[in-house]
């Protein structure tokens, strides 16, 4: 077996994503030497160590970092600056200290400014998830195929780069290096509006008054059903993304609002060359992704 | 084996739910003595010939439909007036004609007033997809633990009725009766509004300029990848779907849009507890389907 990328991986937060990492290093033994994990309750650190993943937790965030060659940030975005003071100070010359949050020119303005001098620091964002939350939903599969996207601010130090670039393969990933005001603006489109999208829907349909609201549960069965799945995903998780992409999802809700009254006036004065036009271009960017296999 | 309810059953229009019916009554035997099947071109019948679920194929609706005791309009609801006016003049006294249309007050308009003397009209809607379509896209599972809704106009032979009823729970569906107009507002909200969004989301991120647009497609992992499979769904069944509920679809995309607004604007103002409350709201729908099995 390859010696270990990291002597010891120190994980911030135990979500799908933190613990999807975990189980991949405990399972493949090339990742880490040791794997260490924080969290914010006790709760989630008993649950950790019943599920076996962890070597070491560690509920003091400072005493977390101490020793590690890595740190990777797992918690909703809108923690991390308050995460990085915590443990800026313990952390170990030539650590670098990395991510998984979906929006990256944040993490940059709240991380960047607190990182210590010799510490390198990657900003990365593997998109992958599903609806579910918390170390119980972690697996060791959820990066085979997806992307992961690093966004390393100019000037950062090329072997970190390369580190991190190779953490995420050996987790299954494939990964390219973006600009970070342009990863946001595309999840903005892939990602963030469809989930503003669906949260909104199921709440509009929540509203409707008793009769329908029931028959609307009752009869979910097409269109509305995939909408509550994405719709599933964690709360403080979504908030904090929303909040801090706000530019791109603002930019990307104003072009989706001017499309949806363009159909809606279509609806009204009965343009169905239109509506059928629009319904085809869905067709087409569906069928590119099959041909790309992200279907 | 049970007596066929139907002596011949008549299908106009082979599409994913035709072609289904048609699959589960030849497999069981229980439901028609005699398929018949009529489609707008030859080719489509010959592909029919082909999967062999059809006792015999027609290319003239009036022929099809002669010494049918059942007719069941398969079409887009658009194509429905035509279709009717076509086939009225061949109705065997005493046979039923019903549907598959996803609007019901559109077809009660369009097909009522072409009805003959003595023909019994049973509009209904199985409430069951997928985004394929065309004749191999049927399955026989496809209506099982689904709702089929029926919206007989007051006065409609109960008899008639109870036929219809039949036919679908031996499709594996439940069945129940709604007032038209209330199942076109149900509809609209859990089925015919999220497709509407759907294909504007996938126009809104085609429209995106150049590189994006690539970036869009290779990085669909989450959310969106779900927005495109619906909006792969047939353009003109849709078309018609959203030109005849036409009132419904524009009022729940008015709701909506408001309600895209209010959280437009809670992201530009930063209202994290407005932003978490509406998610949470898509959680407890989601929690209300999976409780009732419909997720």
């Amino acid at each position: 077996m390859a010696e270990p990328l990291f002597k010891r991986l120190t994980l911030i937060g135990i979500g799908l994503i933190g613990s999807s990492v975990a189980r991949i290093a405990r399972e493949r033994g090339d990742i880490a030497g040791e794997i260490v994990v924080n969290a914010r309750s006790q709760k989630t650190l008993d649950r950790v160590v019943e599920l076996g993943f962890a070597d070491r937790v560690e509920i003091d965030p400072g005493r977390a970092v101490e020793g590690a060659d890595c740190v990777m940030l797992c918690a909703p975005v809108g923690a991390y600056a308050a995460i990085a003071e915590a443990i800026a100070p313990h952390l170990m010359p030539g650590a670098i200290i990395t991510d998984v949050g979906s929006t990256k020119q944040s993490v940059i303005r709240d991380v960047g400014p607190l990182v210590p001098e010799g510490v390198h620091f990657v900003p990365a964002h593997p998109v992958a998830g599903t609806e579910y939350s918390g170390p119980d939903a972690g697996f060791t599969t959820l990066f085979q195929g997806r992307w992961t996207l690093l966004t390393p601010p100019p000037g950062t130090d090329a072997a970190a780069v390369a580190a991190i670039e190779t953490l995420w393969q050996r987790c299954g990933s494939m990964v390219e290096c973006m600009e970070p005001a342009h990863h946001d603006r595309v999840m903005a489109i892939v990602s963030h509006m469809p989930h503003l999208i669906a949260f909104t829907i199921c709440g509009t349909a929540v509203d409707l008054a008793g009769e329908t609201n029931a028959d609307v549960l009752q009869f979910a069965a097409s269109g509305f059903r995939d909408f509550t799945r994405i719709a599933a995903s964690d709360p403080v998780m979504w908030r904090d993304i929303f909040l801090n992409n706000r530019e791109a999802l603002l930019e990307m809700l104003a072009r989706f609002t001017e499309d949806a009254q363009a159909m809606a006036r279509a609806v009204r004065w009965g343009d169905g060359a239109y509506i059928e036009d629009k319904i085809e271009r869905g067709r087409a960017i569906r069928k590119s992704l099959i041909d790309l296999k992200q279907a």
